[in-house]
């Protein structure tokens, strides 16, 4: 990689948390990392710099010891939706149930009402002030689902608000097709209907459109079954797209050993993964996607088999699960210092969940690490130490964003 | 109060949380608010103002719709501190115990000595930068604690910083006094001894020098015991000092009884508290203050006593806590937030608890509401219901502060 001629930036004075695995954190203290066009040309200690030939720097910063990490990679949201759920979360606090919620307008089918109803602008304005609040927190590459439209109207429109967000904001934003997520209320007595609707027709229209980077599906007792998502995959294998599930939140499907056999990026939540479940993912390279936030705000007691993860080697990802009814978590290192506090990952394993694992849950193998060669996609952080980042709760920590060689931020 | 012979500032199109208690939230739509000097000089419908007789304003400003509230007020933390303890955090998610970390030089005493390493420049820098985290989340008046100094002049070091920051940020800053917070290594093995210093040489001195607003103590089997910090409130008593408490943290000390008992102004964690500590709270007008943040880190299980503590009508205060050890919390919304997630205060109950009933525990009548006469300190957030402000968990909502009359960011 030092083919450049010639190196656009330098910057020195740098804590790097490479996450290369050689240390803890893959950390360079006082290291350099130098940046030609939109990736990372040079990584190492700033003092090998006198040693090697290189390229002579257009510009050269100083960070003054600041942390850099990877631009973080938030790879599980539903960040694009109409409304909020405020008044709810209000009534479930008075001790209302889920059926007086649920009469009162609430739940997930207030969130398909609102979407629909909302214009494209008007959701990418929405959006787009929770998409800041992520990226303020250092995020440069973003997973959007779609799934409160419900129909094929609404789900297109969830996605293109989805791209659009991304060209806007100048990031990487990955789209998940989410139309098994729930039942909509058109549909409540023609199920197999809407599965073969959205199996045969949303899902190849939308794809065809290039719309689509990949196919997700709820499946639950209260959502979908495995064999109604086995026909989605099926589906989505045969269009080219890569799968990743909704599994085991709150009860053992199996979903995520059929996600597995898919060869799937990602299984998501597994609070209830089994023996078999692990073992499925570990012999497919499925990463677990950890989304403590919906843990959180729902108040959930059993943990996901973190160890058993572990032991098999399973990548583990951490995400926000941004999203107005169980999650509205704007913020992905509190992600991770959840994960550590609740779910007990070493601030290493959640740091290296919101980068180079979460890159891995998304299919995108040129980012989430700080080597020569990565997209030179940064976080620089007022703090020195990496397990600070998990540590604080809450705060501004967060000093200069670097998306493709660029400052953002 | 329409004694003003103009208003310095009018603002309209807000939807005023008042927190008077004729409505939820004592919620306003279309509201209006008069700004005269350093003082809230009307607040009311925006249609009333037609109806009655006003001074002109100097400058009027609509605010779109947006949500008004109170300035936040975090009334307990230990926001001035040296160093910072991520790496005991890590230690501990590595499966290291207590005793392995405090023999690696952790703990409070770890924190005792970064402080009294530390130059009073040092202190103020690194806790102006926290500050700065809670203002950015709409915090306009803020307590923060002495007792990681542990000397006189430490002590007074830390108590100095503390008035420091209320000039350098401009805000309210209310110190308490907290050298029964550890006993500090050079007194191990002469308990009694450091006991009569801190009551009879420490507090005095300090007091004398204007640097202490209230006295507190940690009443706790691992730290100091009632009928110690007793003799400390009688002390605190005769210098005619408001006294406050950690009480009830890991276990049931009577603390919130012997400080209600001096007339204190609030009893502070209280998940061990008993029926009889409630209710000599009642009687004594003490608050309640509520610190879900070092329940959260700690994984604590036991909840306090809400429900008792709202029968009796003692008034439940939220606070950060902010703390390196137990409550590296940087967000007095998040605190809230907490408090309905962990603790099921109802959206209303959290906000009250960070303004008008936080206020309490500090003893200032001037602010927590919106009403003509009080201090002018406000914030004006993103968003347009109160309850929005306990739900998104984390982000950044604020979009104004005003301090005393005046816009400070
Ligand atoms: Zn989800
Ligand atoms: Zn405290």
């Amino acid at each position: 990689m030092m083919s450049a001629t010639r190196w656009d930036v330098l910057l020195t004075g740098a804590r790097l948390a490479t996450l290369a695995e050689d240390a803890p954190f893959g950390l360079i203290d006082d290291g350099a990392l130098a940046i030609a066009g939109d990736r990372i040309a040079w990584v190492g200690r700033r003092t090998e710099l006198d040693t090697v030939d290189h390229p002579s720097a257009v510009e050269t910063i100083d960070l003054g010891g600041a942390l850099v990490t990877p631009g973080l990679i938030d790879c599980h949201t539903h960040l694009v939706f109409g409304g909020q759920r405020a008044r709810e979360f209000d009534m479930r606090l008075h001790g209302a149930s889920y059926e007086t919620i649920a009469r009162a307008g609430g739940g997930i089918v207030s969130t398909v009402t609102a979407t629909r109803a909302a214009s494209e602008d008007a959701l990418l304005a929405s959006a787009s002030a929770r998409a800041r609040a992520l990226l303020a927190d250092g995020v440069t590459t973003l997973e959007i689902k779609s799934g409160y439209g419900l129909t094929l109207d609404d789900e297109r429109k969830m996605l293109r608000v989805a791209r659009r967000l991304g060209e806007e904001l100048g990031i990487t934003v990955r789209t998940s097709f989410l139309g098994l997520h729930t039942v909509p209320p058109e549909f409540r007595e023609r199920r197999a209907a809407y599965i073969a609707e959205v199996c045969d027709r949303w899902l190849p229209t939308l794809a065809g459109e290039g719309l689509v980077d990949a196919v997700d599906a709820f499946c639950e007792r209260i959502a979908f079954t495995a064999e109604e998502t086995r026909r989605l995959f099926e589906r989505a294998t045969a269009l080219g797209l890569p799968v990743k599930l909704h599994a085991e939140q709150l009860s053992d499907q199996g979903g995520a050993a059929l996600v597995a056999g898919f060869g799937g990026l990602s299984a998501d939540h597994l609070e209830h993964l089994d023996e078999a479940g692990i073992e499925a993912m570990a012999g497919a390279g499925t990463v677990a996607v950890l989304l403590p936030g919906a843990f959180y705000a729902l108040r959930e007691t059993k943990l996901p088999p973190v160890d058993g993860l572990r032991a098999a080697g399973v990548p583990l990802a951490v995400a926000t699960d941004c999203n107005p009814g169980t999650s509205p978590l704007l913020s992905l290192r509190l992600a991770a210092g959840m994960a550590c506090t609740l779910f007990r990952l070493t601030p290493e394993e959640a740091l290296r969940g919101i980068t180079v694992h979460a890159a891995r849950a998304l299919g995108l193998a040129d980012r989430g690490t700080l080597a020569a060669g990565q997209r030179a996609d940064l976080a620089v952080w007022n703090v020195r130490e990496p397990a600070e980042l998990c540590y604080w709760i809450g705060g501004t920590l967060l000093r200069q964003r670097w998306v493709g060689g660029r400052r953002a931020g």
